[in-house]
């Protein structure tokens, strides 16, 4: 089948490093507070969009709603996430009058081959009022068969390339992006390889999800990115990255990690702009932008000190590729330095801009 | 949503123990080859179900064929049942002149909460002409949307009952099954409790897939059993199951496990006839029985003594349960006792008898 051989050509090699899984103080279950307060703050955005742009009809012969969320993790935010979504196509089908209609739902929890899977299922309610299906795979190839879903969602997920920029990583290239981890704080050819992967990503993303989307489906995506107009070095994400590049650098200097490793080493996040996504949608062609919202600031309310939360989701986010390229040994060190560094500049992150933008897409009729 | 709330009251409590994942070498993975026997001595009559029974016209508008293998574990042996079953319909449609309506295929991988999805998804073929997912829970209840899936297929996995009988456990029930694992050196009411078990189950598989099935879908199913009018002490698999609980009575009496652990322990499997399979059937009154045929004697060629290949199977498919309840330090002397026994009376398990049968049941139109 062409479709499947298309996505294998995704490998996951590069971006097989998943959230770290199970439920330890260090794991992602435990760290997406922030993630989950800009769900909270969607929320409503998302009944929204499902009340005024889905059409009701949308159901053929089936009467099975479909619903996939796209770079799940291991929950709990995908769970809310997509009950959510349920409540809202019941809402609109009981404001019609059209309570006897109510579908099936069947929800689809897409991430990553290595992704924790075992503990998304067990995680799973038993009371949940939906079917549930884990699908592994890179969401920059086909996941799903031909207009099979309804309903696309997608949070704090695309701003991960599907893999890092071949030519940051070669020696020989003028895009090497030594002594650096990231493309915010490098040199103009570093940052123009990430803006082409990312370009590149966004096609195959649009082009897969056209395919898979029936007629009239809905897609919203919720990205962590920057301003239009606003420069890479800025959004909070990307300060932290930089942050974390030269503890790595310090590291290095004391001989506690190899130079050569922290140059091979990059994070493949990317940073999009409301403008970038809007472009990569008219090149696509088939969606019509029916919404493109900037969330309000997201408020760190509770306990925790905002840099030890930022820390925690940092870790959450990046532990598995940094045990992977330096071993597990340095991770608790590298942390501790970063923490230490954030002590002494608390401003670094504040003075940082960042923004999450919901979109909303309605797939056009073939 | 009623469906749902119907599919929890299927507690996978009792029957959460799924097959030892990984691929140590203890594992299911690298432990079921006389399952695979089977299965490529089925590959014959499955492929003519396909031809003979499978309507081609089945597929409504949507283009996708949905197929469930139920009871998975970890593959490989779902693999090859599966690309089988693909190949088979993929024939029919060539052989029919309709090269350029070979649909799509989904596959939806059913098991246990428990099983290792993880290491089932890692092992899927890049080049795999599907779109997979996984779908955790029990079979006994729903899990797929109405009259949603073309083609079940389950091998293997029928023999299990989705718990073991309240009555065999319970010290004030004539039903007590004390001394013993398993209902088929048991008393007349332990082999009824059993059986009241396993016509409840196979009432709710029926039900459960007389609903997910589209009009005119298949489903085929392997599983080992007992020639019609046998008794129940006379399978392979339950003779092992008995000398199992002996070597457990056994360790007992020497004080090496609890005896009481062993009367609370029971093997929740059940060997079949094809009549009571057909009875089943015919009560649920939604499927009509197309093919019921009995595979011929599985040989088991090789380099390994077939006494080390039932001790290594029953290994892989109980070792969790009996983890769990005499703990982990056990199970290498109870597999040595047991290996031991069997070496001193070979004769043991060829005296017993047991069949592998294939049926093949089609999902009237409503």
């Amino acid at each position: 089948m062409a479709a499947a051989e298309e996505a294998s050509k995704f490998s996951e090699e590069a971006n097989a490093y998943p959230m770290t899984g199970g439920d330890g103080p260090n794991s992602y279950a435990k760290n997406s507070t922030l993630q989950r307060g800009a769900g909270d703050a969607a929320k409503e955005l998302l009944n929204e969009a499902i009340a005024e742009k889905l059409d009701i009809d949308i159901l053929s012969s089936s009467n099975t709603f479909h619903i996939a969320d796209l770079g799940c993790s291991v929950g709990p935010n995908t769970f809310f996430a997509v009950e959510n979504i349920i409540e809202a196509v019941k809402f609109k089908f009981q404001n019609q009058g059209l309570n006897s209609q109510i579908p099936e739902f069947q929800v689809f929890f897409n991430d990553h081959t290595q992704n924790d899977f075992n503990m998304l299922f067990r995680s799973l309610s038993q009371n949940r009022q939906y079917y549930a299906a884990g699908v592994p795979g890179s969401f920059y190839g086909r996941l799903f068969p031909d207009a099979s879903i309804h309903f696309f969602h997608s949070s704090y997920a695309l701003q991960w390339l599907s893999r890092v920029p071949k030519e940051v990583v070669d020696k020989n290239s003028p895009a090497w992006n030594k002594g650096r981890i990231h493309y915010s704080n490098s040199t103009d050819e570093v940052v123009r390889a990430y803006e082409a992967q990312h370009a590149e990503d966004m096609e195959c993303f649009l082009n897969a999800r056209a395919q898979e989307t029936a007629d009239g489906g809905v897609t919203v995506l919720l990205i962590p990115g920057r301003p239009n107009g606003t420069p890479h070095s800025h959004p909070v994400g990307n300060v932290s990255f930089q942050l974390i590049g030269s503890c790595l650098m310090d590291m290095a200097r004391k001989g506690v990690v190899s130079e050569e490793k922290v140059d091979a080493f990059n994070i493949p996040v990317y940073a999009m702009s409301p403008q970038e996504l809007e472009a990569a949608v008219e090149g696509n062609g088939r969606f019509s932008l029916e919404k493109m919202e900037t969330l309000p600031h997201v408020s760190t309310h509770g306990t925790v000190s905002v840099t030890q939360l930022v820390v925690s989701h940092l870790r959450a986010a990046l532990e598995g590729r940094i045990t992977q390229q330096f071993g597990e040994e340095i991770v608790d060190e590298l942390f501790e330095l970063y923490l230490k560094k954030l002590d002494e500049q608390p401003s670094i992150l504040a003075s940082g801009t960042a923004i999450i933008f919901l979109v909303v897409l309605k797939r056009k009729a073939n």
